[in-house]
C-alpha cells in the first residue's frame, strides 16, 4: 500500500525562493544544526521561513522565549495549550508537531491524541483543565474572555504572571496555526510515528 | 513516565450492571470471539451494550449492515467518512477506534491523522473529497442539505444508491458519537498504538 | 386553492428500485399490515428503505427497541426528544411525524406544536425540562456535553439507566434526521391534520 | 387527557397593567371589535400593548403599513417571509399566529408546516425562494448581506421597491420576534387547529 | 489624501423616486426642519423614507416614542442599548449615528467607541452592564432567551416596564440594522467627527 | 459630564511589577523615545511589556518586521488588515489604536469606522477587498482557508510573497487581539480624537 500519499508532498502552498541552508547565515546554520541534533530533523516551519532571515529570526525569537524560556508554566504545560488552540482551529502541521510534543514530554501517547480530539474527554488535575478551558475560549470567543475567566485561573491556582503566559502561548498559536493553514503549510513525516 | 493517565479508566461514565461474557447468548459469545480474533480485542462499544442484549443486537446488527455489508464504496471510503464525521463532533472513541481502522485499510498513517485533524488538508481524489465534504456538511449544517449538495454527489460521479449509502454512513456516526460522547465511553488502548 | 402543491410528490429525491409491497418478505408484509391498521397508512420512512429488506430490517429493528421496548422513560417522553431533536436539526420529515406523535401521545396538540418552534417556552415539569435540554444540548453541541451534563440529569431524578436511554433515543434521531434530509424524505400527509 | 396544559397560561411574563378592554380610546375598541369580527379573538399581541395605548397605536401603525397596505409583494408572501423568520428566530408566538395565517392564505396545511420547520425543504417558485433566501440571511447573518444578495433578488424579478418591502417585512419580525420572545408572549390558542 | 473616499456616496442601493423636500406634507417638513435645527442636518434614514410617507411616519411614530417618550431608561440607556444591538449585527449606519448619540450624551468619547467595539470591555455599573447583556443575547440567541434572563434585570434593579422598554428599544435595532444593511443605507458625514 | 470614565484606567488586569523607564535598557529607553516624538505617547502595548525585556524585545521584533519593514503591501493596506482582524474579534485596544491608524494613514476618517463596523460596507477596489476577505475568513474560520482562497488572492493580483505577508498580519493580530483582551489592555486615551 502506498506510504503518505494523502499528505502533500510540498512544504507550502506557496511558491517563495528557498535558499540551500549552506547559504543562510552561520548563526542560523548553527541553529538548524542543532534542531538536527536535538529533533532528528529541521522542523518545517523553520524552513518556511527561510526566503527571509529577518522574518526567520523574529519568529525563532518569540517562539523560542515562550516555548522554551522560564515560565510558571512546564514545557508540558505550554505544548498542551499548543494542542487544544491547534484543535480548535485545526491546524494539520501544529497538531501533528505538538501533538507529538505532548506525547514526548508526557510519556503519555494518549495524552497527545485526546487533547487533538477533545480535551474534554481527558481526565486531568482542575488546574490544568482551567488553563486549557480559557486557552480554549480564548481561542474560540476572544471577544467573551473577561474578568470571571481570570478570576477561574486564579482560583485554580495560577498567578498573574502565569495568567500572561497561558494566555501569550494561546495567542501564539492562533498566530502559528493560521500562517500554517493559510499557506498549507505540511509537518515533517516522522513526527507520525514518533512516541506512540 | 506515567502510562496512559489522562485517559479515563471506565468503559462508561454510566454505573449499567454489564455480565461476564460467558453469560451472554452463546451467539453473542462467537460474535465476540471473532472480535478478539480478528481486531485482537473487544471493542469497548460492544462492551458497553451488554447491559442489554437486545440494544446489543440492534447496533451490531446496523453497524454491520453499514460497514461491512455490500455498498458501492468501499470498506475505506466508509472509515473515511467515520474518521470525518467523529472529528467534526469531536468524539473522542470514534476518532481513536476509526482513526486506526483508516490508518489500517489505507496503509497511509498520514491519512488517518489527516482526517482527523482537518480533512481540507488531505490530497485526495475529487472523487473522495466530495463525499467527504458532503458527510461533513450533513454533520455541522444538516438543515441546509439539499438538491445542491445531491447533485454535487452526482456530478463527481456517484450514483443515488452511492448517496444513501453516504448519507447512511455519515448519520450512522452522527449517532454513535452523540452515544459515546453522552456516557463518556472510553477506546481500547491498543488502538492508539496500531498501524503507526 | 391548490392542496399541498409546496410539499414534494416524492418519496425521496434518490431514484432507488422499490419493491411492491407484495414482493417483500411475508414478514415485513405482516409488519407492514400492522402500521396499515393501527397507524392508518405505512410510514413513507418505512417505504422509502424497501429497496434493501436487510437495510429495512436494521432500521425497524433499531427503532423499535429504542422506541417502542420497556425503558425507564414513557413513550411520549420519548417522542418529546424525537421532535427537539428534530426542531434543531430541522428536519422536516421527523418534525412532521414526531410532532404527530407528540399530540397523540399528550392530547396536547400545543405540545407538538411548542417541541417544533422552541421548546423553551413550553411549560414543563423540571425533569423532563432537564431531559430536553440535554438531547438539546447533544444535539447541537456534542463536543461540549460532559460530566456537569449527566449530573444535571442525575439531579432531575434520572438513573444512568434513563441517562442511557436518552442519549440513546436522542442520538438515534440525529441520525434519521440526516438521513431524511440527506435524500429530501417526505411525510405522508395525513400527519399535518391529525390530533390537532 | 390534559387540554393545552404545555403552553403558559399568561399573556406575557412581565407584570403590566392592563386595562379592560372597555377603557380603552373608542378608536381602539373599535379597531378590536374589527380584530374580534374577522378573526374571531383579539390577537395577544395586541392585547399586550395595551398597557400603554401610544405604543400600541405606533405598533398597529407600522404592522398594518407593513402587512396590509398595498405593496408589490401579496399578502402571502409577506405572511410567507413573517414565518421564515420567525423560525429562525424560533419565536413561538409568530410562527403560531402567522403560520395559521400562511395556511389559511394559501389554502395548504403543508406549506405553512415546511415554513416553520424549514423552508428549505419546500418546493417554491424560483423567486419565492429568492425571497425567502434573502428574509433568512438578512435574519442569520444581517452583516454579511451586500449587494450580491440585491442583485440575486433583482434577478428574481423583484424591483427596488419589492427589495425594500421584503427587507422591511423581514426586519419587522426580527423586531416582533425578540419582544415576544423576550416577554414570553402566548399566542391565542384558537390558532393551533385554524386551516389544518 | 482623499476625504471619505471608502464610504459610498449613495442615500442607499436601491433606486427608489424621493421627492423633494418642499413636495412633503407641511408636517414632515416641519419635521424635517425641527431635525435640521437640532441635529445640524437632516439624518438619511429619514431622508430614505420619502418616498412613501405613510411609511416614513409608520417609522417616526415608532421612534420617537421609543427613543424620545416618557421611559424609565434614560435617553442615553436607550442609546447605549442601539449601539450595543448595532455593533452586534454590525450595521454601518446605526453604529455611527447612534454611536455619536451617545458620545453626545454621556460627554465620553470613549464610550461610544467601546460599546461599538465591545461592550464587554467597558466599566459600567452593574445595571447597566445587565441592561446590555440583555439586550446582546436577545440579538444573537433570541431563541435563548427566558425566565432566567428576566429575573437577572430584575435582579439587577429593573423593573417589569423597564424590562419591556429594554425588549422594545433593542429589538426596534434588530430591525433597523437589518433595514439599513439590506439598503446600504450611508449615514450623514458629520457624524463622524462630532464630540470626539 | 465626567470625561473618559467608562474606560478602565489600568494598563491591564493583571499586577505585573513594571519597572520605571529609567531602569529600562538604554536602548529600549531610546526606541520609547522614539515612540515619544514619533507618536506623542508610549503605546500602552509597549508599557504593558516591560515587566520582562527579552517579551518586550521579541514583540517588537515581530511587530517591526511585520508592520515597518519593506513588503509589497503598503503600510496603510496592513493596518487595513490589523483593524478587520480586530472588529472580527472585537479586540477594544487594538481596534482603538490601528483604527487611529488606518485614519492617519488614509487622511478618510470614515474608512477608520468602517473597518472597525462592518468592512463590507466599504466601497473598496476589488484587490483591497479581496485581501480583507481572506484576512477576515482566517480569522473567524481558519480550518476552512485552502486553495480556492489563495487562488482568489492571485487572481485579484497578489503573488505569493504578498500572500504570505496578509496571510501573516491578519495572523499576528489574531495572537495580539488575544492577548490585549485576555489581560484587558488599555489603550492610551489621545487615540480617540486624533484623525477625525
Amino acid at each position: 500500500m502506498a506510504k503518505y500519499p494523502s499528505q502533500p508532498k510540498h512544504l507550502t502552498a506557496l511558491e517563495l525562493p528557498l535558499p540551500p541552508r549552506s547559504k543562510l547565515a552561520p548563526d542560523l546554520q548553527k541553529y538548524f544544526a542543532v534542531c538536527d541534533a536535538k529533533i532528528g530533523f529541521l522542523p518545517n516551519v523553520l524552513a518556511s521561513y527561510t526566503f527571509d532571515e529577518k522574518k526567520l529570526r523574529a519568529f525563532i525569537g518569540l517562539y523560542n522565549d515562550l516555548m522554551l524560556e522560564d515560565s510558571p508554566l512546564s514545557k508540558l504545560e505550554r505544548e498542551m495549550i499548543a494542542v487544544v488552540v491547534s484543535s480548535a482551529n485545526r491546524c494539520y502541521y501544529c497538531q501533528v508537531a505538538h501533538g507529538q510534543a505532548v506525547r514526548e514530554l508526557s510519556g503519555d501517547p494518549a495524552l497527545g491524541e485526546l487533547l487533538v480530539m477533545n480535551y474534554r474527554a481527558a481526565r486531568l488535575p482542575r488546574k490544568q483543565r482551567a488553563m486549557l478551558d480559557f486557552a480554549h475560549k480564548m481561542t474560540v470567543a476572544p471577544d467573551e474572555v473577561g474578568e470571571p475567566d481570570r478570576a477561574a485561573l486564579r482560583k485554580a491556582g495560577f498567578d498573574d504572571r502565569s495568567i500572561w503566559d497561558i494566555a501569550s502561548v494561546a495567542a501564539f498559536f492562533n498566530m502559528t496555526n493560521r500562517v500554517a493553514t493559510a499557506v498549507d503549510m505540511m509537518p515533517n513525516e516522522p513526527y507520525h510515528s514518533a512516541n506512540r
